[in-house]
């Protein structure tokens, strides 16, 4: 594993092609991969993408890669598609950008998709990270199909998120752009050059100004953090950061430019004020507590009576117990195995 | 609270409104409340919707309602927002349907969106929909926007599950057809007056097809189950279910009728074979595991020393302990303060 990790450290592809597949399945030696890679981390920038269906997310990705090689940065792309939980297909990341792209050692693409347990994805998306982190790429993007509550969780692990929106995408839009823009530091309207595009750059504006100052700390604040209650106001105040609106056409390379300066600005003034220092203990206790939760949980049923828990599904499915009661059951139950 | 769950045993609207408002915030007395309506449930039919944006979801699940309107049957409705983890606003379920559906009721509609923490969403849900069934709804309808990984979670929870689609929603759609087309009962082309439609049933079916007998057997056992290992084949054989793709135009009304055909058949085939026991089974299980991380964790964090888990991170941000090496020292703690 030691030898596998430094030829990942001295840039060799084939190294880091086969640590990503054992990071992703959870192969044998995972941890000890990683505990070796652990202290060459933390050098990338990590630039998270997400937004609807149909926005061209996929054609900003390479557009944004491209110009991140022409300024001399080396790019590793995830490409995360958490709506498959069965198939480990790779259906993103092989397509368009392929093209373009292919040859060039400076790039290093990666689709994945959810792969054993439900909760996998964030722990494999974060590890894959590190491996890229690691392997000395100067920029990490990771792609995310859709923007549902899972693709909100891995964009939290990136740095600066950006959220792509284009013009016309009918009906339910809307209600997606009300949330996911609350992730943003970063907005994109793509496809610009569509009619509707000035109207798309002033609704996000006036939901941006509807975040009055005193809302946007707060939600600053949220960004990389466990929701687990609200953040009081003025605790912990941070300085505001109001996500630029960048207008951009993928598909003819316009606007990628002012995007980079965007994310360049969003990276300084986390930079400045320190304040990555705060989302960077925000992220790992996320982490923390992610991991926690399945390894808690494996080692309950563990150390549970055999088919006890059948018995209490069972008893559950009688409706002759809550599931809140059939929880304090258990509990019970492995608390009397572990005194034991 | 007994008073409160006697109001909605007999119907009264405004002791359902109360105790969804209860379950979704979880106020005071909500274990109780939901200990006294629990052997009140397990009567209505549970259907999942679910689809990108644009697919015309929201009108669908409009002339569905009215459609089991006119049936005779009424509807509880639950639209959810995973995209929102900060407003907790209901920005669905209150804008098209609103206009039809006032008014009467024999429907009533609850939207939700993510509060506090986020696997908090799932566990409102379930509770939610346990409320509209002991409320004697014959039918509760489960909308979620978005297709990621949170809204499969969610659509879980439905004993049908439908998933629509719509002709000419761009690029990253075909993506999202192949994750979710794997947690589909039944399958809804809308908007098919649309140049195109005939092109999506066709490119569904040969999806569906490419499904070969043996590994759809597999996928229907993977519904409602918690993937944490492959089913291995063969295990718990039952029945092929394929399911049905229904061709509609949903702000016409026009192919509803067959859509309730085929939800109904569904129904009769979970019935008929025996598959609703297991998969009822499954569904408890995921619940519980959910549960149970979330009581764990708590507790965890409760018994930990002060600052010890500030610490922990603060180690893994130096680069000092992996984050694996993180959760085996706060595990050791924790059994150290346990056994004390």
């Amino acid at each position: 594993m030691k030898t596998l990790v430094e030829a990942l450290l001295r840039g060799e592809r084939r190294a880091l092609a086969r640590l990503l597949t054992i990071v992703e399945n959870e192969r044998e030696g995972m941890d000890e991969a990683l505990a070796t890679l652990f202290p060459h981390t933390g050098k990338a920038w990590v630039i998270g993408i997400t937004g609807a269906p149909g926005t061209g997310k996929s054609t900003l990705m390479n557009a944004l890669t491209k110009a991140y090689r022409k300024a001399g940065k080396t790019v590793g792309i995830i490409a995360v598609d958490p709506t498959s939980p069965f198939s480990g297909g790779a259906i993103l990341g092989d397509r368009i950008r392929m093209r373009d792209l292919a040859g060039d050692s400076g790039v290093f693409i990666r689709s994945m998709a959810t792969r054993g347990s439900l909760g996998g994805l964030s722990r494999a998306t974060r590890d894959a990270i590190r491996v890229l982190d690691a392997a000395g790429f100067d920029i990490v993007l990771v792609e995310t199909v859709g923007a549902g509550q899972s693709e909100v969780d891995i964009v939290r692990t990136a740095q600066t998120t950006i959220v792509v929106e284009a013009p016309g995408l009918g009906d339910d839009v809307q209600a997606i752009k009300a949330g996911i823009l609350e992730i943003a530091d970063v907005l994109v309207v793509n496809k610009s050059d569509r009619p509707g595009a000035d109207n798309t750059v002033r609704s996000l504006r006036a939901m941006l100004e509807l975040g009055h100052p005193a809302s946007r700390t707060q939600l600053i604040q949220h960004h990389g953090q466990l929701l687990e209650a609200p953040v009081p106001a003025g605790e912990h105040a941070i300085t505001l950061w109001m996500p630029p609106i960048v207008r951009t056409v993928s598909t003819e390379e316009t606007g990628i430019d002012e995007l980079m300066a965007a994310i360049e600005s969003h990276r300084a003034y986390l930079d400045d004020d320190g304040v990555l220092d705060t989302l960077d203990q925000q992220r790992i206790e996320i982490e923390l507590h992610d991991r926690l939760q399945d390894a808690l949980l494996t080692r309950l049923l563990r150390v549970l009576p055999g088919d006890s828990l059948a018995g209490v599904i069972r008893r559950v499915q009688m409706r002759e117990m809550t599931p809140q009661q059939a929880v304090s059951a258990v509990l019970a139950l492995q608390d009397e195995r572990l005194l034991k």
